[in-house]
């Protein structure tokens, strides 16, 4: 026998379907003995309530669309970051579909004054789930209530505690980075980051440089540096102690170090990092933001859905492999 | 002025609430000038359907729940592998929330011709939606019709294509397994699995070994081992020239290998995959297989709601760090 409706419980007690609806919400409206029987009846027959169904009937009868709305603190505002505009209108957009809206807080969390009275106020305002990030610094065990909120964050800035986390999968990317260094014929790759980006990939570069020499025949020491933007000196010392004839590299010196740039100009390089929204004159990664604001939001969701505030206990990461793109055809003049 | 309801925009038109609704839905019942009238304003006022009532209303309308199948692939039937029930059931609420239904099939995948016809099979009954893994043994490029269907694996099994993947956090797992032994006093590891597990964890193991002693003072040149089952020399060689004071274990070898493990047995170790629901004695790793098929299947709904069919071109991985469990109260005989 196929699941009934909720119709055909009604006609089957000789009641409306509404009495049915509201019996099985247990609305107060309803006296218990009917709520009793109606129960009793739909859990005889295995009805089970269509959960978007009854999601979408009860928006529908507030008629106002309400929205619920999510914080998403960040430590520089969203204006002043145009590349991640995909990020944030993503994020948006699925949050649209599931009935939340966005507000951005920009916060400075070195102030922690300021950040007890946002959290504070978020509260106040009936804000249960919380973005946070991607951050222009490193953040370590900032003093958030975290208790009082669902969290998803966003990048690898956020140190500690270990929340929900969306971000980029920085061991496919620099696996495919070598894979065209190799493909090149190049493989003697040095793996390069420096101080303002190594707590985004240094772990991922340094896991990375200590496999790919593990069983290479020619063996290099010191694969995985760290430079100093201000070292030039120290920097030339590492390259001709290793003599790497590549590099993956975290992000160009070009225009930020112009000496370290200079040291490495000639060797063959893939950046893990270029600069966003430029115009594209050689093949680079794009980073995927658009899903990552899919993702994130479309957990947060869940976590709203499921009650699960705080820390987790088991934390769930989602990472996402950047794109590779060609240059396009040169852009015609005026 | 806030956004208008349907209603509003029919009390402003004359017309009725359904009629707005049909129009906006290009329904053929209603002529082509009122359906522009109605949308003209609609775009005018910023009105937007609200995704969720629409597709609640929609389904209520059809009266009949319909629930469209989601197919799952597995070398070994759901039955054979009761440890994974949280697994299959987590996917299957999920599923039940957001309008699906599971149907699994067992196939060799192996068996191309097989393998094929039940791909055909899918598609003829209108699957779209496909779940594969986890899987007995690693898969390599299996010859199945990837652009037909919007896709998931489960686990690490499917080696090749890089498809969008659900899995275990084994590097979070490994590295909580460090600090446990290291809080014993433990500062020399060993990372050992063997051939039977090689395809799972070998990479992390050996990426863990590798940042372990990579600025250890007490260096240990070969700190990943694969051990193989019927070997217990070639282990004993290897534990004689390392002398590890630990173990971080794939699998126990006790029951699967007993020369293997009384050479062992003395060391402290962690076991990454402790077989599933026995009773728990000592302090173990918990996978945490409901949030994995949770992920899945929202994942999954994501693909069908966009359409993304076929290998992606940036695959998303979620991965989930499992509990650690320490035992509970001994149980009382009898």
């Amino acid at each position: 026998m196929p699941r009934p409706t909720m119709r055909q419980l009604a006609r089957e007690l000789g009641i409306s379907a509404a009495t049915v609806s509201l019996a099985l919400r247990s609305d107060s409206r309803i006296t218990p003995e009917t709520t009793a029987r109606v129960k009793s009846l739909a859990a005889s027959r295995g009805y089970h309530a269509d959960p978007v169904v009854a999601e979408g009937m009860s928006r529908a009868r507030r008629h106002d669309f309400y929205r619920e709305t999510i914080g998403w603190f960040l430590d520089v505002s969203p204006q002043a970051q145009p590349w991640l505009g995909d990020l944030f209108s993503s994020a948006g957009e699925r949050g649209r579909m599931l009935g939340y809206q966005i507000e951005f807080f920009t916060v400075d969390f070195e102030d922690k004054a300021a950040l007890r009275r946002t959290a504070r106020m978020c509260r106040a305002r009936g804000i249960r789930g919380l973005l946070l990030g991607p951050l222009e610094h490193a953040l370590v065990d900032p003093v958030l209530p975290w208790g009082d909120f669902s969290w998803v964050t966003i990048g690898q800035s956020l140190v500690s505690p270990a929340l929900h986390r969306v971000g980029r999968d920085y061991d496919k990317d620099i696996s495919f980075a070598l894979s065209r260094l190799r493909a090149q014929g190049w493989c003697r790759p040095g793996f390069v980051d420096d101080n303002t980006m190594h707590h985004l990939m240094g772990l991922p570069l340094l896991r990375a440089a200590l496999v790919h020499y593990h069983r290479a025949e020619d063996k290099m020491s010191d694969a995985y540096y760290t430079a100093k933007l201000d070292r030039p000196a120290d920097f030339a010392r590492w390259l001709k102690r290793n003599r790497p004839d590549s590099l993956v590299l975290g992000k160009s010196f070009e225009e930020r170090a112009v000496e370290l740039h200079r040291l490495v100009a000639h060797l063959p390089q893939v950046e893990l990092s270029p600069p966003d929204g430029t115009v594209c004159t050689q093949a680079r990664f794009v980073r995927d933001y658009a899903s990552m604001g899919h993702s994130a939001m479309t957990l947060l969701h869940r976590l709203l859905a499921d009650g699960e505030k705080g820390i987790p206990r088991n934390e769930q990461t989602i990472v996402v492999s950047s794109a590779w793109q060609e240059p396009g055809p040169a852009e015609l003049p005026g």
